[in-house]
């Protein structure tokens, strides 16, 4: 499929409010815990995407606008949500992701991307040459994916429980 | 982690919002696209959940607590969605689901389940003596999964815009 900028917005604006029904006030035995040593929790999940909010999607738009290939873009730090997370409580990432998501959302429009502009090109500093349109696509994907990935370590925590049925469920084994 | 019937509860109900958030009103070629031959699109997966409420989870749970092991589950039909859903739109199906999940679940609490009916067991078909906790937390990880399929379902569809960045992203070579 191509992209189509009216379903990248239909489907970012989306996921705020899907990790708060998966997630806002489920208890703390199901947030917390991961799929085993250097793993994420949900709760980890949430502070990571916060984190791409507030310097990976708009940023990067904005440098390949500005500054096309001449600058390659500031690598991303994926972990560094286990240091600017820590005492918040899950319901406060999840409003804080909400209101930064409706924001990126915001200066999504407000960049007036038109085919041209989406076909521009930026230099990421491992990957190469990438478009706008790519980042975007990318920004999608991380959104399922990360769903994806809370919802399969959840499923983790009862692995044990299902007995037998293990054997039907390939997500515990993934 | 051990079965908890409050999470398990919990978990459960959250299902047919987040289903409704990711899919309601969504661009007909996100809902209809599939894996590949032989896999399903969001659209299928929606149809498999509630013939899972209609035939699957209370009923068998109804089995284990009447007959035990005397009588054996009646087999699942995985794929009769491709039948029953036709000509229904995604907002119908939607509807359908969350109608009868709220029914499930207060079939669930109606059966006023104990510590000790929960070690019940039941006959499946194929994998033999299971109990009533297995089930129940079958039934979670059987949402769970699939809420992933979904979002895994969807990401792929963004395989090629996505350019260089597929690298990061193993959701899509799944």
């Amino acid at each position: 499929m191509k992209l189509d900028l009216e379903h990248v917005r239909n489907i970012l604006r989306r996921t705020p409010s899907t990790l708060n029904l998966l997630l806002h006030d489920l208890p703390e035995a199901w947030l917390m815990s991961n799929e085993g040593p250097d793993t994420w929790s949900p709760y980890d999940i949430v502070g990571h995407l916060i984190h791409g909010e507030e310097t990976d999607w708009i940023p990067r738009a904005r440098i390949i606008l500005e500054d096309g290939e001449s600058r390659a873009f500031t690598p991303f730090n994926r972990e560094s949500m286990f240091e600017k997370s820590k005492g918040k409580s899950i319901n406060e990432l999840l409003d804080t992701f909400a209101r930064l998501r409706a924001e990126s959302l915001r200066e999504l429009d407000e960049l007036n991307l038109t085919p041209e502009l989406l076909e521009k090109r930026g230099l990421h500093p491992e990957l190469g040459r990438v478009t706008l349109s790519e980042l975007l696509a990318t920004w999608v994907v991380h959104d399922l994916s990360h769903i994806g990935q809370i919802v399969r370590v959840m499923s983790k925590q009862y692995g044990d429980a299902v007995g037998p049925w293990k054997a039907y469920l390939p997500v515990l084994t993934r």
